[in-house]
């Protein structure tokens, strides 16, 4: 470990204020999507965040180079060029109309603490490698860590052909289109071999208001939830006339609201019990082509998320939902069409790193909270390779996924802070 | 009353069997829009069949009136021409995609029935008209009974401005494209003064599987239901990420579900108590431009329908649904905005008329049950202005509002001939 005083190193991020405040205007500027910003993956928003980050890399005089699936590596090169090396790393995506913070404060965060070390004058023993990650948020393509699996050579089978929900085109269309190469991922190509890597770390904001409510500007992650996901189920009933009498009804849509219901029950008694969990149902709807004032619902649309932080309280989860829809499908003489299943595996932080991490912050005095992730995050991909992983998380108000994101620029360097005393106590 | 044999008139009506199923076979050809008939009122769809009925009718020697409106009237002239009318009526249009039947067979029955009692050579002692009744789906302009209502004088302010939900022109532009005066429906002219009109009659399809269940041909209706609606109505909570805790969340979609449970839980505890009423939410759905797999809903759309027999009912139900709101808003944190509202009086049935069909069809030896409508009906306009009203209603397999219509032609001249021997003792 260099011995470096709290107070440099401190003194060293907060020299690279107006860099990062700059970087963040510049990736708003270019996702601008009114309201928020969108950063569409393997499309135009993400890739003038790829851009402009590579922009930045090589101000920094970082060595630039990207993979297969488009993703972007920023490097300072260590003194030993093959010993394992460190990979800092977030998405540039965004969901539609999100925040600006979702994602690239992580990849922000990376070359700040790189300027701040090499401001220190301090060398890495190993390369330390920024990472730009491609396509992490979901909703797009419906398949999780499309970009860190796409390194990391785990993407599951077929994942090459879904679609774009909202340009209908596949993935491999996508990322040709951003100068990739969908066929060298389809022949195994893999850029990350999760072997040669010491140590996978991801600062992010935290989605859920656990900070604010703390009153702390940082969290250290305990872990990711792993998820069990329908991104499309379908529940088949009868259209019919609003006169119909109840019993005779096979109304899809008051299936879906018991359904719901019943999830947020199975949430409710969990947290009752202390079993960390969520359960969402982000798509909830009538068909628009059938629905209307005088007609009872006869198809009914929805998505479910279940997420949870031990593989058997999810194992636990996936049999309640079953018997849910068993319990609903008998007594609205409805079916269900649950569609294709995703799934995401609980993703373990290194205790190794969580300690260091918790310590680095006492030391620093940035006070920090525990905190299991609320969301899934490409660190995940990494943990279930068997790279050691950590997550440092930064306080924001409102919520993400939303144009309200609100990270004051003091977290992020407070986050950023923790982040570059880690790699000067671990990797100089 | 014209003393006529039962199986007199079982043999005139039997006898327009092949008149009765040519104009539906036309009816169905002119509205097809697969899967189903679409007769888009006050638009293509329900022009052509208003071309259909005129032609029918004039070759039956009717004369043809339009009014403001653009209803249509197809006369039998009664031996005193200023004697109060009798006036049988029905409407031809149609949701989107639904069945031939719900609405013309009213109005090819009128015709049957003419038909019907000038072969058996009976002069009526005041004119009989057919009405082809413009508009009553509401789901179209979100406004109940248009064409009967413009006829009566009695339609609401405001309705001539109210848009099409598919053209989203006002239904004053759409009156005028059919050949109507929206002008001086705006002055308040009237084609049908209340006080000039002995009885309105109407035979409809029933639209819930009572007949089917009860296996017999026809229904003598027992009322109409009055109604209260919330045609757009919306829920506002927060948009936010899929990983927010529970007590964090605003989610609209979770709101709606409890909303439509409770509502569901009222329509059972009624029916438990014997007291007929319906409930029906038909548009229920996150936001299309906004919902997603990770993000909590923050907006929700739903219509609503209740309807009951008593207007005393109606009242307490409409109290009930203000109740289940503001529980809602409080549990969840969310903000019901109810939108327009729109209600429809209660349609007694004459008791004159009730039991005068009802012995009719005793006489006729065609089984019939009492059955209060599951539906609304232009009938109810007519009762609302203090005309005597009765209602015939014919079994129908699989609902109505949807292609599957299924009347079988036996039973609609069943139930026209239990209309033709109400003529026949009433009014010759």
């Amino acid at each position: 470990m260099a011995t470096v005083e709290a107070a440099a190193i401190h003194a060293a991020v907060a020299a690279q204020r107006d860099f990062a405040a700059s970087l963040f205007d510049r990736l708003r500027q270019d996702g601008l999507d009114e309201p928020g910003v969108t950063r569409d993956p393997y499309g135009p928003g993400e890739q003038r965040a790829h851009v402009t980050m590579a922009d930045a890399a090589q101000s920094l005089g970082l060595a630039i180079e990207r993979d297969a699936g488009a993703n972007l590596y920023m490097t300072q090169p260590g003194r030993d060029r093959v010993a394992r090396r460190v990979v800092i790393g977030s998405h540039l995506d965004s969901v539609p109309h999100g925040g600006n913070f979702d994602g690239a404060a992580g990849v922000v965060a990376g070359l700040v603490a790189l300027a701040a070390l090499n401001q220190l004058g301090l060398k890495p023993a190993c390369d330390i490698t920024v990472m730009g990650i491609r396509a992490e948020e979901s909703i797009w393509f419906q398949v999780s860590y499309i970009g860190s699996r796409g390194a990391l050579g785990t993407l599951p089978d077929g994942a090459l052909d879904v679609r774009r929900i909202d340009t209908g085109r596949t993935l491999a269309d996508h990322i040709a289109d951003c100068g990739g190469d969908p066929a060298a991922l389809r022949a195994g190509r893999r850029f990350l071999n999760p072997q040669d890597l010491r140590a996978y770390l991801e600062l992010h904001i935290e989605q859920a208001p656990s900070l604010m409510e703390a009153g702390k500007p940082v969290a250290i992650c305990t872990g990711i939830p792993g998820n069990f996901r329908y991104p499309d189920a379908r529940i088949e009933g009868s259209h019919d006339h609003v006169g119909l009498p109840r019993r005779f009804r096979r109304d899809a849509a008051m299936a879906g609201a018991e359904f719901a219901m019943a999830i947020d029950k199975l949430w409710e008694d969990h947290e009752a019990r202390g079993i960390p969990m969520a359960a969402t149902i982000g798509r909830f709807h009538t068909d628009p082509a059938l629905h209307g004032l005088t007609i009872v619902p006869g198809s009914f649309h929805f998505s479910l998320d279940v997420r949870a932080y031990d593989e058997a309280v999810l194992a636990e989860l996936d049999q309640s939902v079953d018997r849910i829809i068993e319990g609903v499908e008998q007594r609205r003489g409805v079916r269900f069409h649950r569609g294709a299943k995703a799934r995401a595996a609980v993703g373990p932080v290194d205790p190794t790193i969580r300690s260091a991490l918790i310590d680095g912050a006492a030391a620093l005095g940035i006070p920090s909270i525990d905190l299991g992730s609320p969301a899934s995050h490409d660190a995940a991909a990494f943990a279930a390779c068997g790279v050691p992983m950590g997550m440092i998380f930064v306080r924001n108000a409102n919520g993400s996924h939303n144009p309200r994101e609100a990270m004051a620029l003091d977290d992020f360097l407070a986050g950023t802070t923790v982040l570059s005393r880690w790699l000067a106590a671990t990797v100089i």
